[in-house]
């Protein structure tokens, strides 16, 4: 049998792209001869819809895409992802299903039985699992049709109590195959592979699974569908964080998994926390150029998708000659185009004589346009206004952030002017450190590198340079400052970055506590100062734009802590 | 058997304190020869702790607790709720739990068997669901002890498979304990009693009801535990929004229940959505005295306890002489005493004489200070800044923002210096709309009408002078307008409010898409216009700080919709 692979990128509730999208797939699968067409989880309506799941409308939409697609379901098969309402008075409204079409009719609707809940996921907040398990049988081939997660409990996960393929395989399949919506962290980039692996060996079938790609807000899947043969040999793997296709013949499998030797592999038990534990493992791994390959890779879609999908084209960012800006910026042209990215220097008084050589040095390397707009009569303009409250009082905090809020209102000002999109510049570990001011520096649409640790950063800033130099070297290599007061440092304020970044990774990656981080070998009073910091922090990143998530553990949607707590 | 009930207000992750108030509690019940001491759920972190769950730490601590209290535990029992260790290989890492301690040992610990995940509630991210059911002897009773949400399917909620008092019942019990942490909202402020008189009258058992007090950053637990007998009847109703003990004693309890008549009820089978589906009875219902007196009480203890566990004690707002920041004002000057509430008037060249002198009239009424701040310098400062790019194009959208994010820059400078916090007063009208200004008018660090739409405001302010003027009626009755072009109304850009809320309140609270308004009578135009708005402005609300709920769908974690996607 051939199964046409479809690894399409989808744009949430627009349900006429992403109807149009399936049926030039199903019209391609049909010039090729498949027998059968394959969409990843969800693909009616793009993954995650999150609460429009709670709209009888939008099921209603779906049902009519399921529909218009089951027209084109005539002399082959096809299965979309779609949810489905729960015809039973038990359980919740609706299942996480995958629809099996063919002669213009549903054969066959198969539920998903494990419900990630955890991080991202949130799906038991809509679906009920499954309730029966059945194969399909199609063409001389029975078919076990999985969704997802329904693979990622080999019977000793214990977030689950049920294995979905121990159900089907009484019923003696022939061939796995899995829709899923399975995204991208630079942590877990191997057990995806690892996990299909572990499912041929066990259950002895070829596997086919296909896999969405693309940028939902802020969760990256980056596609690299697979095709694995009963042996534990990879056959094929579509192309990683673009859209791909693929044709796979289940007879060549068959006739591959012969000559192949068995694939030994090992399946980590709980994939919601990073791997790396021994401490000074932690910088070389956030900064091997591996995973920095990768997630500048997602950084590249994470802004592409987030623009095309929200109808803009026109970034504008403020560019301070530090590097993080100068990553963002070199970031963004490259995803958008350097036509299509306004940096604006905003100099002050106490802004360094290479801060702005550096930016417009910068925007020559990447062909941008730059502006100029000093902030001095702006600031002291507030500093007019305040006369009168603030007295006498010494230079502060309050007056720092005045500087950097005066950066973010030009800037959105533009933005509103003239229609550009505002790029956030924050790193990880200045959103995990409060080291920001609100509705300054950190105002804006999108943040690209909010869940890349400074360190990273760096190593990301090499890496942009890896062909020669984009990025300044003095961007590179002059200690980051802040520049909202006379010879300030980063490290006035904070340990040095390659102090700071292992404990937050342990914090926020690792979910470990004072009492464990002594227990490795940290200094107390540095590691609680470190935490003290994270928790009090989070009523900031609490209003805090989207980050494009890279890491196991993001800020945003994925990490939920209270703001008013004491701990 | 004599049963303290302490119904108490607790900070997450502040142990010392929460443990300080048990004990007292467990002092107090012992002078007055209590035989138990019954607590709310997770009493020991308070509720909800969120992801502080997914860090050992945490849970060690709250073991360390559960310890401590122990001691106390001697001749009394005492119920606490904290999270339990999975001990099974099987499952997730932790029970909701409430832990039975008597004669200093655990005598018991009971896991939660129903665990909400929709609106606010996120448990089954956290915890495994009981895997058993046994009632608990003690000194003469057999105790039915559930956690809160467990009392809520009778057999016929389709959000739930298993029943937990059917599970107790064939153990005989004697009396139903239920500890819980059940939010309030005005939508379902009676759905409880109805739970509990139908948990009472089908198993014939008295109950004893302890619920939590107090507000854990957006949520409001309003306290209300309640004594029931065995016939249905209402024995007891502790105070509502505020800590209150009482001493139920169960012998008297099956004395009164000889001569009470049993009470027929009948219970909503979904309380995910809100009641009211006449559309012509939205807008009274949302107005009517009741619900506003409720939500009135409800905003106090909100200000109140994000103030006190914060450890913050002055506020500060912006007073335009409009409806929201008047109600605000007065809100806050009602929480926190009018001697730590600044009010900041910021007219512009825009701003009717009026504004400034019905806000000065407002805070003479009110007893707090107010001071005045124009904005022209800093507006013209930027636009001078602004002009090489600005150019002659003409007075928009940007211009409007730029005034006001000049208040919202100078509120958080004063905030920044002073160690205020800023109280927004953005109404949820406006946020549904998106009619306001990210960094601009949406800046604060708590809001406190986010959750009250703009006709509920007006009622609020009527609520308030219900005694007597405090509000100016000029500023209840001029029309609403955000002052920033010349002759500016929001009727400009909004449908009148009458017509706007009833028809958020449907796509909101109700779910409703755009066929079924044009089915109810709506206009499809106006209706699609309204949705259309509340989908674009996703974005916005996303950076928006923590809102006081007090509907059946707030905004903010309970509602959550992807920023990127297009319905």
């Amino acid at each position: 049998m051939k199964i046409y692979i479809a690894q399409q990128n989808y744009h949430i509730g627009n349900f006429r792209e992403n109807t149009r999208k399936m049926i030039e797939a199903i019209d391609a699968a049909k010039r090729q001869k498949a027998d059968l067409v394959v969409f990843s989880e969800l693909s009616v309506c793009g993954y995650p819809p999150r609460d429009f799941m709670e709209f009888q409308d939008f099921i209603d939409q779906c049902y009519a895409v399921v529909d218009e697609i089951r027209q084109h379901a005539d002399s082959i098969g096809v299965i979309v992802g779609a949810p489905h309402r729960n015809p039973r008075e038990e359980g919740k409204d609706l299942f996480n299903a995958a629809w099996f079409l063919y002669e213009n009719e549903v054969k066959a609707i198969v539920h998903k039985t494990l419900l990630p809940t955890y991080d991202v996921f949130d799906e038991y907040r809509y679906f009920e699992p499954a309730f029966e398990w059945n194969v399909i049988p199609f063409r001389g081939e029975r078919l076990a049709l999985t969704i997802c997660e329904d693979i990622w409990n080999l019977g000793d996960n214990p977030l689950y109590r049920i294995c979905p393929m121990d159900q089907l395989m009484p019923q003696q399949p022939t061939l796995m195959i899995n829709v899923s919506a399975s995204p991208f962290d630079y942590d877990h980039d191997e057990d995806r592979k690892e996990v299909i692996r572990q499912n041929v060996r066990k259950y002895q079938l070829p596997m086919i699974y296909c896999n969405a790609v693309g940028s939902q807000t802020e969760i990256v899947f980056d596609g690299g569908s697979m095709v694995c043969d009963a042996s534990g040999q990879l056959v094929k793997e579509l192309r990683y964080f673009e859209e791909d296709y693929w044709l796979a013949d289940t007879e060549q499998l068959r006739a591959d998994a012969a000559v192949a030797a068995p694939v030994s592999a090992h399946l980590d038990k709980d994939m919601r926390v990073s791997k790396v534990s021994d401490p000074s493992a932690i910088l070389p791994y956030l900064t091997k150029t591996d995973n920095i390959a990768q997630i500048h890779q997602a950084l590249l879609l994470g802004i592409r998708d987030y623009f095309s999908k929200m109808g803009f084209t026109e970034a504008i960012l403020g560019s301070s000659g530090g590097i993080d800006s100068a990553v963002t910026l070199a970031l963004a042209c490259e995803a958008l185009g350097p036509k299509h990215v306004l940096a604006v220097g905003m100099p002050s008084m106490y802004s360094s004589a290479h801060s702005v050589s550096d930016a417009e040095l910068l925007s020559r390397n990447l062909g941008n346009r730059f502006e100029l707009i000093p902030i001095k009569g702006v600031y002291d303009a507030f500093l007019e206004a305040l006369k009168p409250q603030f007295g006498d009082l010494p230079f502060g905090l309050a007056e720092e952030n005045i500087q950097s809020r005066s950066r973010g209102n030009l800037l959105m000002s533009l933005a509103n002017k003239f229609g550009y999109i505002l790029l956030n510049t924050s790193n990880k570990s200045e959103l995990a450190t409060g080291y920001g001011t609100l509705y300054g520096d950190m105002a804006g649409g999108l943040s690209v590198l909010g869940d890349v640790y400074k360190t990273q950063v760096f190593a990301l800033a090499r890496y942009i340079n890896r062909f020669g130099e984009v990025i300044p070297e003095n961007i590179i290599t002059k200690p980051p400052s802040a520049e909202l007061r006379p010879g300030q440092k980063d490290s006035d304020s904070l340990p040095e970055y390659e102090v700071l970044d292992p404990v937050l990774y342990q914090y926020i990656e690792r979910r470990k506590g004072v009492k464990e981080l002594v227990a490795l070998g940290l200094d107390e009073a540095l590691v609680s100062r470190i935490l003290k910091m994270v928790n009090r922090n989070e009523y900031k990143r609490n209003q805090f734009c989207p980050i494009i998530r890279v890491s196991a553990k993001a800020f945003g949607v994925g990490r939920r802590l209270p703001i008013v707590a004491n701990y």
